[in-house]
C-alpha cells in the first residue's frame, strides 16, 4: 500500500480539524481507497517551515510539540521545504488575500511543479489564478483541488465535475456569506446591525473589521470562484455588482417580515445572450415561500438552473472547521483515486 | 474515436428524451468526452426486439419508423438481441414489477453477463438484487448504474459515489414521491383528496390506480433503495414502516396550515445502535420553517446527516423525462470514463 507525503501549509483551526479527520478516518482511506499517510510538513507564519520526511506523529502535532523549524530555507522557502518534506500532496490553507491571491498562488505553483497534488480551502487563487494552475496540474500529471472555497465542505465542484458531467449552468442564485446571513437571522430576533454584528463577532464568525463580510467582498469572490470553474468563464470580482448588508436597520427587517419577507445577501450569476457572465451581489427582500429564505444562521445555499436540470438546490446546515476539514480530505482522495 | 453500442429497452416518454438528448449532447460528448455512440437495438414489449449492428437513425426512430423487429430470438430474448445488436451498453427502462423486480434484473443480469454496461431506472432491481447486479458488473469490469431510480436525474447515488467520498450516512429525510406531494400541494389549494387525485391522473403523476404512491409504495420502495446503496445495508420494502396519505381530509390540511403547519409524506432511515436500519414512509405535519415543507408540487428533497457533515440537502424542482433522461446520460459518461 503505498503512503502518501502529506505537507500542510497553515496549521490554524481548519489545519488542526484536518489532521483529527485523517486520523479518524486512516482506516477507511486504507480499506477502501487503498492508500496510507504520513505528515511530513507543517508550516505557518508562526511557526516557521517544519520538514520530516520520515514522518511527524500526528498526536504530537495536534498536542503543540512542534520541531524546531527548518533553519536555512533560502530564497524560495516553500520550495526548499516541499522539497526537503517529499511532499505528495500540499495543503494550502494560508490566509486570504483577496486583492492578488498571494503569497497561496505561489505556495500551489511551486507544489504542482515539483509533482505534488495541490489542494486548497483558499479563494484567492481560483479567482486570480483558476486556468493557469489548472493548466500546470493537467501539465505535470497532479491535480488542483479546491472543493472547500466556497460552502466548506459541501461538494460544489466535485458535483458538477463527477456528477453533473455535460450539464450546462444557464445560471445560479444562492446565499454564499455565513456572516451576513448569521448577521440578518438575529436583527430578525430584534437584535439592531451593531449589535448583531457584535454578536458575530463574540462567537468567532466575523472579524474585528467586518466589513468583507458585511459589505459583499466575501460573497463577491465566491461568486466569482463559482462562475470562474462552473461556467468555465474567466470572471474578475471587480466585474460583479456588489452590495452589501451595512445601512440595514432593525425596523425594515421587522416591516419585511411583516409582509412575508426577509432579508437576505443574495449572490446571482447569469450567461447573457453574448455568452458573457454577468453575476451581483446584493440584499434582496426574498419572499417567505422562496426557497433562500430558508436558509437561517449559519447556513448556506446553492441554487442552480441547467440546461438539463430546471432547478437543483443545495443546502448547507450548520457548518464548522470539521466541515472545511472534509472539503480537503473528499479533495485528497479524488486526487489520489 | 470509439463508438459505443447503445441498447434502449423500453421506448416510451424517457426512453425518447433519452435519445433526444444523446442527440442534443453528441458534440458535448465527442468534445469533451471522447466518445461516440450509435443506436443498435431497440425493445419494447409493443416493438419487440428490433437489433441493427450498424446502427439505427434517431430521427427516424423518433418518428417512430421502426425497423421489423427479430423474427426468432429463442428461449431467452433478450440474450439474443443483445448479442445481435453488440451492445456495449444496455438501458434498461421497461416498467417497474416493485414485487420481484424481474424481468428487469433478469435484463440487467444479462447485459452485464455478455460484457455490457448496464444502466437503469427502474427500482426494482435496485431493491431486489442491488448487490448481486454490483458483485457481477465488477466480477466482468463493468458499470451497474441507476441514478434515476430515485429522484429523476437528481445526482443522489453519483454525490456518495464520487463527491462525497469516505462520508458515512448516520440519518436521511425526504420527501421522495412527487404524486402524493402534488396531491398535498394541491390540496392546500382548496381542492379535497378525491378531486386532487383526479387532477393528478389527469396531468399524467398519478396511475388510474393511484394507490402505488397514496398509500406509500413508491415512496417506500424509494427509501428502501436509497437506506441499500448509500447506508450499504441490504433492507427489504416489508421492513419499512409504512402508511400513505389516503383518509386526509381538506379540513385537516387547511386547519394544520392555519396553525403553521403542512402535511407531507415523509421518508426516513437511519441506523440504529446496532448498525441496522430503522425505515418509515409515513404523513407529517411539518413546520413551516421546515426545509421539508418548501417543496411543492412535483419537487423533491433529501436531507443527509453524516458523520463529516452535520446537513445536507439537495432539492429537485420541476422534474420531466428530460430530467431522468439526464440521469442515464450522466450514468453513460461516468461508466465510459
Amino acid at each position: 500500500m503505498k503512503t502518501y507525503n502529506l505537507c500542510l501549509l497553515g496549521f490554524g483551526n481548519v489545519g488542526k480539524a484536518l489532521l483529527r479527520l485523517l486520523v479518524e478516518k486512516r482506516a477507511t482511506l486504507r480499506d477502501r481507497y487503498g492508500f496510507d499517510w504520513q505528515i511530513t510538513g507543517v508550516a505557518s507564519r508562526r511557526l516557521g517551515w517544519i520538514a520530516a520526511p520520515d514522518g511527524l506523529d500526528p498526536e504530537t502535532l495536534l498536542r503543540g510539540e512542534l520541531p524546531a523549524p527548518m533553519a536555512d530555507t533560502g530564497a524560495d522557502p516553500v520550495r526548499a521545504w516541499l522539497d526537503r518534506a517529499r511532499a505528495d500532496v500540499l495543503f494550502e490553507n494560508s490566509s486570504l488575500n483577496a486583492q492578488t491571491g498571494q503569497p497561496a498562488i505561489h505556495h500551489l505553483r511551486t507544489a504542482l511543479e515539483l509533482g505534488a497534488h495541490a489542494i486548497t480551502a483558499n479563494k484567492g487563487p481560483i479567482v486570480h489564478a483558476y486556468h493557469d494552475l489548472r493548466d500546470l496540474a493537467l501539465q505535470h500529471g497532479k491535480r488542483f483541488m479546491f472543493e472547500s472555497t466556497v460552502m466548506d465542505g459541501a461538494p460544489i465542484f466535485s458535483l458538477f465535475r463527477d456528477a453533473l458531467p455535460a450539464a450546462s449552468i444557464v445560471r445560479f442564485r444562492g446565499i454564499l456569506n455565513s456572516t451576513t446571513n448569521y448577521i440578518l437571522t438575529r436583527m430578525e430576533a430584534g437584535l439592531d446591525f451593531d449589535a448583531a454584528v457584535r454578536e458575530a463577532q463574540a462567537i468567532g464568525i466575523a472579524e474585528t473589521d467586518p466589513s468583507a463580510d458585511v459589505d459583499g467582498w466575501d460573497a463577491t469572490v465566491k461568486v466569482t470562484a463559482l462562475a470562474t470553474v462552473l461556467m468555465d468563464s474567466p470572471l474578475d470580482p471587480a466585474q460583479v455588482e456588489r452590495s452589501g448588508i451595512r445601512g440595514l436597520t432593525g425596523e425594515a427587517v421587522q416591516e419585511a417580515l411583516a409582509q412575508g419577507f426577509r432579508y437576505k445577501l443574495v449572490c446571482t450569476a447569469e450567461r447573457d445572450e453574448a455568452g458573457s457572465i454577468r453575476a451581483r451581489v446584493g440584499m434582496e427582500k426574498v419572499s417567505l415561500t422562496d426557497p433562500l429564505a430558508s436558509v437561517m444562521g449559519t447556513s448556506s445555499l446553492v441554487h442552480f438552473e441547467t440546461d438539463v436540470l430546471p432547478g437543483l438546490t443545495l443546502t448547507e446546515h450548520n457548518p464548522g472547521p470539521k466541515t472545511t476539514a472534509y472539503g480537503l480530505l473528499a479533495d485528497l482522495i479524488n486526487a489520489l483515486r
